[in-house]
């Protein structure tokens, strides 16, 4: 791990410029016929960037560890994804685009259905539909509490999100949700003496929310857990001299570019969307984190045809970000997710690398096994900036 | 490095099973005909399996550093080898099978030879028989400490092991053996003050034992060394919610299986005895250590022939284990050894990892070099335990 001094120190402004496009869930498995998604796939472009290109294979965190969105960015970004976490409270508000400051406490929140008595029937209120979260949310949203600003958001169905802001607030603080039906909510409870009072303002939020619930069912009472502050991380701008911009369509990922100081730009609903958000703020940025999700989301419906045409849609627009001419173009995953297992994976997931200053594959193809065996080799996630600044002529030589 | 937390968080309790086979001594160099051991050996199950099986090669310790037991055991099992030492008369302990306590500390001893002004004149007293080291043997074990006890165990020739067993005794002493001859044994000396009491008893255990021995010759003396010990391990019930068993031959790896919480199977003295063992105990366990020793013993001998014709039988063994039906069947070693460099060395050792989530080889063949370049590349030994825990489906997802 290079310590983020020596990036400070060796890093330098240039007008050169890099695009990492991140698509997400990239690595996948053999299904009967033998073949990847990737093998599957028809990508001329990809496949004969490739022999023009480096390849490897990442590791996100570490050697059979799946990565979730957060940890699988952080290490994208250069940060030890062991080291800090985005706790589950902080990447939901990333995920409904809520813009977390750094003294606040975001937690999950479901709702629930209590009985009588106040025991816990229902963790997750039947399933109530958005429609009626949203309804139940702007009834919370009047809640008030002593020095400290409320926002609750609805995430979907029996989730949302609560985030309390104001001064001297801790998320050291233990969930109500009792992990089981039967038994009443827990109390929040204070982990450390200067948690005491987040947590007096939670129970507070807490039992004002079953008051405005009371007469409603099953959504009649709420759970939290999660608590968690956002991570400090130094910014992009701060460690690389950069000045990035982040492309992505869902909420959590621009709210993790957030996270790294990147100005996130509007953009629309398709893969071909951002690329025309990518080319309109072409000059204003050094780095382009583009973010594409619907592999992903095919792998996790098992989808293995699916996921390969969302390949083959990528593949037909790397020529357009390749008509930009940046000087470092790289297209990698935050994990795979092979159709076959239907979930986040373990497994190295390829990379892409070209520029000028790639010693270059030679050979065509772009797969997982072409990249294992690639010239980068297989590598923890988290030396991709160093390489993308590196090809980018961006950093000095480290010692005389 | 993964910290132990994050496997302690991951982990779950699921009903698949794994099988660790190692292979001791399983790499190795080819000889004058240009083919490894394993190349020479006819080894068609193992050479079909690679190709629905991922290789890689293991670094035991490190580049360069040629694993001794104790630490290439414990990176197999997922321990940082430099961070935990199992230290010399520990593992001499667990080596003759002495069931080392938390608070036991072992010392390997020397039988010696002294002059009659106490000089050490053979630091190994003539490599006096095994069963002349037994009839001393029983003669120490009548020595008696206060408030320690005190066992004696013969290893062979002129080696021994003493354990002290008693509250607050500390393995910070220095070693009696002066690592020449002409002078006196040294006087065991504390290294920290808490150790004064262990270095009186052993101070007054090697006085005794010189009166015992005065009539003996060459024996007639002991020397000490290598205090140890049994480091403190997480189990495998801990750590990864395994319920394991251990299937060995030899003492020294059933001592160092039982060290992080494995069952230690009783079995018989050849491998068809171990793999009739494992299908014994098929249901009890989700975790399978088996060690196969006779490749190392053959390397260490030079015998290039012989231990071709134990990876012949290995390969003849392996569709039995997988007739089992694990969930993850993975073969590697804890080191090289190459017959033609007769001892254990630092190359990377063949490893393959066979489940229904590999990324498959492809190609057939099983040797060192395949390894080298197959799907997993080189990669440090200590990985292996999150690979088999992921493909085992045993690992929840890091991060939301």
């Amino acid at each position: 791990m290079v310590p983020f001094d020596v990036w400070r120190e060796l890093a330098a402004k240039t007008p050169s410029k890099i695009v990492l496009v991140v698509v997400d869930g990239l690595g996948g498995l053999p299904d009967a016929s033998g073949r990847t998604e990737l093998e599957a796939a028809h990508t001329p472009n990809l496949d004969a960037l490739a022999a023009r290109s480096s390849l490897g294979a990442t590791v996100g965190v570490a050697a059979g560890i799946s990565p979730g969105s957060g940890p699988g960015h952080l290490a994208l970004f250069g940060y030890d994804p062991i080291r800090y976490v985005v706790g589950r409270g902080a990447l939901s508000a990333l995920g409904v685009g809520f813009d977390l400051g750094p003294d606040d406490v975001a937690l999950r929140m479901n709702f629930a259905t209590l009985d009588e008595a106040g025991n816990v029937i229902d963790r997750r209120a039947g399933r109530i539909p958005t429609e009626t979260n949203r309804r139940l949310v702007e009834k919370l949203r009047t809640i008030r509490l002593p020095s400290a600003q409320v926002f609750v958001e609805t995430e979907r169905e029996y989730r949302a999100v609560l985030v309390l802001r104001g001064e001297g607030l801790s998320d050291r603080v233990t969930d109500t949700d009792p992990q089981r039906t039967g038994v009443p909510p827990l109390p929040v409870r204070p982990e450390t003496p200067e948690a005491q009072r987040t947590a007096d303002l939670l129970n507070q939020f807490v039992a004002k929310a079953r008051e405005l619930l009371r007469g409603e069912h099953p959504a009649n009472g709420v759970l939290l857990r999660g608590a968690a502050k956002r991570p400090h991380l130094p910014t992009f701008g701060e460690l690389y001299r950069l000045t990035p911009a982040a492309i992505a369509v869902y909420p959590m990922y621009r709210g993790l570019a957030r996270l790294v100081g990147m100005e996130v730009l509007q953009t629309g609903e398709s893969m071909a969307d951002e690329v025309q958000t990518l080319r309109q703020h072409w000059d204003r940025f050094d780095f382009f984190f583009v973010h594409f999700k619907p592999a992903d989301s095919a792998g996790e419906d098992g989808d293995f045809a699916r996921k390969a045409r969302v390949l083959e849609e990528i593949d037909r627009l790397v020529p357009e970000v390749l008509a930009l001419r940046p000087d470092v173009f790289a297209l990698g995953g935050d994990h795979a997710t092979p159709s076959t297992y239907r979930s986040h994976s373990w497994h190295p997931v390829p990379f892409l690398l070209h520029s000028p200053w790639v010693l270059p594959e030679g050979t065509p193809g772009f797969s997982e096994r072409a990249a294992v065996r690639g010239v980068l080799g297989r590598f923890p996630a988290i030396e991709i900036m160093g390489l993308l600044l590196a090809h980018a002529q961006k950093l000095t030589r480290y010692g005389a």
